[in-house]
This record gives C-alpha cells, structure tokens and sequence, in this order.
C-alpha cells in the first residue's frame, strides 16, 4: 500500500485535522465533532444546504460547504455513513430561520440517517426538505431512476441549489432547482484500478491489470461490463452511448460537461477524454457551456474518469454561472 | 499501463485539444501551434511573463497562464523542453512594449532554448529577463543553491511575479521579485511509485513496493535517499528537517505553505501531510499564511508528494494575496 499515512485508524481525522488547519477561516466544526463540518459565514434568513456521506471521497462532501454553494456537512468513516444525530446537530446549526435542504447521494446508510434527522429536526419545529441525487446511468436502467447511485453529478445539484439559497430564494424553491438540477444530470464512469481502503490495507475488490469496468461505483460497486481496456475515445463513446439516450440529450440542447478524475487519474487524461466528449456533441449539435475538468468526486486511489453531462435551461444558467467560493472549489461570476 | 489515452504519441497534442475545448474563452494558442499557448486576456503596457518545460505536469506549466499570472507559456513533449523558436514566438506576442520576463525551472534543455529565445528577443528589439527558479533542496547541497532543481515552488514565483506585472510594474521590478520569490523557497518531495511515460508504455525508473525516494525529483531524478516507506508523520519530519535549515526558517517567521501533490496521491492524504506540517511550524514558532493543499506540479500518475515553504515578508504578502484567475488556478483577494 504506497499511501501517506498514519495510523489507518486515524485517517478520516487527521485528514479533517489538515482541513482546519489549512482552511481556518472558511470552515469550522461544531460539539467539538470535527466530522460536522460548517461554513464559517452565515447569512440570516437563508435556507441552509447539508450534504454528508461517507470519507474517502474528496472534495465530496465537505469541499462543497462554503459561500455560494453549501452550509453543512456531516462525513463518516471511509465510505460509512454520519450517524442521524451528527445530521441533526449541523442541521440545527444552519438553520437561519429559513428551513433546510438536505441534499446527497442515493445511498441505503445515508437515506436511513438522513430521514431520522428529519424527523427529530422537524419536532424542533425546523422545516426540512429533501433531494436525494442519482445520476449513474450504470446503477440501475431507465424507468427506475429512483434506484440510481448518486455520483460526481452531485456537483451540479450542489451548485444550482446553493446559488438558489445564496439568492434568498426560499426553501420551496432551492429544494424545486435542486430536484430540477438532479433530473438534468446524467453520469457514468470507468475504473481502471481499485482503490484501498486504509483500515483494510487492501482494495475490497480488483481490476486485473489491461482491464477496465466500465460503470463501477465510486465505492467499487461493480458496473455494468468488465473489459479489456480501450482507448480513451473508445471508452468516452462507450459512456455517451449510454448517457445522451437515457435523458435523451439532443441536437440544439446546450450541456454543461463534468469531466471528474477518480483520484490517481493524471489531469492530461482527463483533457484526453474531455477533448472526445467535446467533438462527439458538436457532431450531435449539442453545444457547450462552461465545463469542469478536474477532481470532483473521487474514491482516493482508484484510477478511472467519470462523465457528467448537465442539460441546460435559462434557469440552470443562471444558477449555474453564479459565484461560489469553498475552500476546494472557487468560481467568479461567468 | 493503466491509462486513458489513445496512440501515446498523440497524449501531448490530444491533451492540448482538450484544454482549448474546455477553456476557450480564457487560453488561445498562436501560429497555429497548440504548444504556444497564451492568455486571451491581455493588458497594454504590462510586462509579459512567460514560461515553459516539459508535458506531464500539470497544471505546471500552461496552467499558470491567465489574469494575475502569466501570459504565455510553451511546452514540449512529456519531460521535454520547448524550442527557442517556439519561445521567440510566444515572446513577440505577449510583449506589450514593456519588455518580458522569462520564469521557468533550472532544467538544462529549457535554460538552453530559453536563452536562446532570449538573444534572439533582443535582436529584434524585445527587453528580456529571465529568472531560473530551483527550489529543491534534495537536489543540491546549502551553498550551490543555482544547482537545484525547480519543482513546486515555482507557483511562489509565478504568484507573487504575476501579481506585480499585474500592478503594472516594471520589468526590472517584476524580475526582481520573481527573484526574490525564488529565493525565499524550499521545497522537498517524496515518490511512493514511479510515473509511466506514455511513449515507452512504462516508468523509467522504478521504485519497490514498500519503499520510498526521498527528494526525487518530477522526472524520476534520484533522491537523496531510498528507504523503506515510512508514516506520514515520519515523513513529513524528514522533510522539514532538510528545508527548515536551509533558508533557514525561524521563530517569530511567517510563512505560506505548499503541499503539492505529484498526481495520483489523493486530497485526503496531503491534508493528513498539512496536519503534521502545520502542528511542527507551530512547535517551532513559524506562523502561517495563507496556504495551498492540491495539485500544482506532478509527474502524471506518480504518487507522492511535495512541501514547500514560502518566507514571507510585507512585500511577498501583498503580491501573493492579489487575486488571480486561470482555468486551473484562482484565487480571490484574500
């Protein structure tokens, strides 16, 4: 295991230790829990926006939090679930007045938490609403869309809502555009190598060298074909062949596209796949507007690439060009 | 090889494809070569800063051109430099009558074309000064410090030097800050695995499963030592107590610190390196400002990492505190 660490215990803590450290006066925790992360500025009278999940995974979730975008999160170990309290805490703490938005991905440990905490915030009286994001073509077909795995595509269910709450929109409204943003997005990724989990000291499964799976999950949930592995246009053909039908994305639509790196996958690779992307659409007619190329959801180690395509409308435009500024993800106004 | 990409001769110009595709409002390249790369966003009368190396690091070195930053930049091949020619090009173009500084690491094939460019420059009447960034106290011993290499810290220069040309300073000013930008760097770096050059489908070098080179360089130049992989603590110790000496950085100094890592090392292992940096500066009275965590140099799919530690003084602070805007960098006044 060729990682920086210490203590495999210690992993998600020392990590959040880092973060306070480099990050002093843009997050904060509270109850002396540094798994329940907060912005440090707060507007009163805005709706607040949680996300949490499980380690493992940066700049998800906790990258997220800050002006523009969100105000809570709550992480668990490497891929474990926070607990219902810790959601109920960060939930009290944000909330300004204006209700909350919990926020996250479809995954059975996250839902269960995250419905206890709604029920104990709303005997608090807080209004709490939800979106549940699931955007991996490869997790399950069309027509149960509802059963899909929530992937790097989180990203723009963030973005939209936590603009939406910046511009004092109501609680109605951020949760409509979160739901909105999320039922316009559409992901798939590929994975080249495993990734390890610390405390194991090992993958919890295995990508044979020369091969890839195509559609696996960002915790190694298998996808839909192992294969050998392909060129990089190859591959990036094979995802929009099962992401443009599934919305369907169509000639004169206009996309924002997420190019997102596992982790251990080099920049110039991702440009390699983004520049394919790029001249498939405009073959399609589809255009371009403002894409990200980067880490946006990772799974540590793990080599692959993920695609996100967002289908725009004026509305998501608007959201979507508006300033944010976290300690992992900064944008001026486009 | 576990990689995404298509024939390995085309990763350099595919990747570039990609990055004027993602980014076409804010980089453009000229003579219609994609190896010229330069700001869209110019500014009369404003000292041009350009730089330039090899492919396989990014967002060093293109990443770096934009708003606050730099103006042009050429690349070569994987680990490669550029031409003179290339450089002259690029020089013509950013020039805006106030002359051109040249920043770039101490690299024998880049100090060659670079300073070629440079007579040919002033044949034609362009001032030109250059400024050789080697921030890599593994490379060198204390006392031949213009043999060492330039690795992460460069961004110090590049940051603090783009902020000035920014403010409308002179050429001699500009230069004399990135100088002093420069001088006032260490940086240090550890390789847990190799990188793989995608034309020879394989590293050129090797490091074993358990182990670790201390103070190798971005291409795979040895370091000062291989020894058996150590925590992250351990490590970082090590690390310090050859940069700490070397300036030296004392009680009572404030400085900004790099963590960088080499590409395939996830986010949450450089924060568990920031922790351990942090906590000992603070044991030794160093105080911090500002600091970076992520990517800013790598070595494609290397893992590691590297620190670097940026003195400060009244003058350092004000031109690294500017907002600066590229497709891979920005920052806001801070």
């Amino acid at each position: 295991m060729q990682r920086l660490l210490n203590r495999p215990q210690d992993y998600v803590d020392e990590m959040l230790d880092g973060i306070y450290l480099a990050h002093p006066t843009q997050v904060k925790f509270i109850n002396e829990d540094k798994r329940c992360l907060v912005s440090s500025k707060t507007k009163e009278g805005k709706v607040g926006i949680i996300t949490g999940g499980g380690s493992g995974h940066l700049p998800l979730f906790l990258g997220y939090v800050g002006e523009g975008l969100l105000d809570g999160c709550c992480i668990g170990g490497v891929f474990q679930s926070p607990s219902s309290m810790q959601i109920l805490d960060v939930t009290k703490e944000v909330n300004r007045g204006a209700g909350v938005l919990y926020l996250y991905g479809n995954y059975g440990g996250d839902i269960m938490n995250f419905d206890m905490a709604k029920d104990m915030a709303e005997m608090e009286s807080i209004e709490v609403r939800q979106v549940v994001a699931g955007d991996d073509v490869a997790s399950s077909p069309k027509g149960s869309e509802n059963k899909r795995r929530g992937v790097a595509g989180i990203f723009y269910a963030f973005k939209i809502a936590g603009a939406a709450a910046e511009s004092m929109l109501p609680l109605a409204e951020v949760e409509r555009l979160a739901q909105k943003a999320s039922d316009h997005v559409r992901s798939m990724g590929v994975a080249l190598t495993p990734c390890t989990i610390p405390e194991l000291g090992k993958a919890n499964f295995s990508i044979s060298d020369g091969e890839m799976d195509l559609g696996m999950g960002i915790h190694g949930e298998p996808g839909i074909k192992v294969d050998k592995l392909k060129t990089a246009d190859e591959i990036v053909d094979e995802i929009l062949s099962h992401i443009l039908p599934d919305l369907p994305y169509s000639k004169g639509d206009e996309v924002s596209v997420l190019v997102n790196g596992l982790g251990a996958t080099p920049k110039e690779e991702l440009y390699i796949v983004f520049r394919r992307v790029a001249n498939v659409l405009a073959e399609k007619g589809i255009s371009l507007y403002n894409s990200y190329v980067g880490e946006f959801a990772t799974s540590m180690d793990m080599a692959g690439m993920s695609i996100s395509l967002l289908k725009l409308d004026s509305e998501l435009k608007n959201y979507l060009s508006m300033p944010c500024s976290t300690p992992f993800f900064l944008q001026n106004q486009i």
